[in-house]
């Protein structure tokens, strides 16, 4: 496990593999974000993106995904008190294979709480071409040896 | 309909009414954020949150789905930039009604594109007791007359 002492300003991680579907976005769409361009190909391909494309919210769960699955089994942490800084910068679209890539950009310890510090987490998410989809910068809270 | 032109600083907006059930707690987690905390009642109470709760993307899902029914239909928007300064400021828990309040904070005229602007909006979504929960200041597109 790393604690909040093990990881440093600069560390890269490379993680996640994320197959967007059709019926995801349309299912994610139909009970959060229920817009014509995340619901309806029609109206999707009418609109200015040219075709369905996922809510931005969306793209948010693919990433807390992707971190619960590959980060949160190997990092001592305990949630994240917010984030800063999202950009949705290009459309996700059906058939999208998204990966991520996270950099530790500053540590903060805690001065009321000695067992945990706070790092900020820089996350950019790619799609198949290497295009970055969507960034963030994450508040995560870590434990203390 | 809304246009950026309409809009101005300190306008404020109060709306949406959504009640948080354990089973959509609990369907959310186990497609997108599956912590013990979000999936498992036992596992909850033994947690720091003694209980089960909402993940935080849950919540900017309920943030999304009481702006594309209230504001939506009655402003007009052309999506959103990306957002700054999201704060989870309090659990989120089953049973909980959210509602929500939203203040113009900022308008910004775009140089490249005359017919919109990007206007900042700081949100604050409630529980029933009034207690905030998340808040969050969104990067809008808006359309001119």
């Amino acid at each position: 496990m790393k604690y909040f002492e093990d990881v440093q300003v600069g560390d890269v991680m490379r993680f996640g593999r994320y197959e967007v579907t059709r019926e995801e976005i349309v299912e994610y769409a139909r009970q959060f974000d229920p817009q014509p361009f995340h619901l309806d190909e029609e109206a999707a391909r009418a609109s200015m993106f040219g075709g369905l494309i996922a809510s931005g919210w969306h793209t948010g769960a693919m990433f807390i995904r992707m971190v619960v699955e590959h980060m949160t089994p190997v990092h001592a942490t305990s949630g994240a008190m917010g984030f800063d800084d999202l950009k949705w910068i290009r459309p996700v679209r059906p058939g999208d294979v998204l990966s991520m890539e996270s950099e530790i950009r500053e540590k903060i310890e805690s001065r009321s709480r000695p067992d945990r510090g706070t790092v900020k987490i820089e996350s950019r998410i790619s799609n198949q071409r290497g295009e970055v989809v969507m960034s963030l910068v994450s508040l995560v809270i870590y434990l203390r040896r």
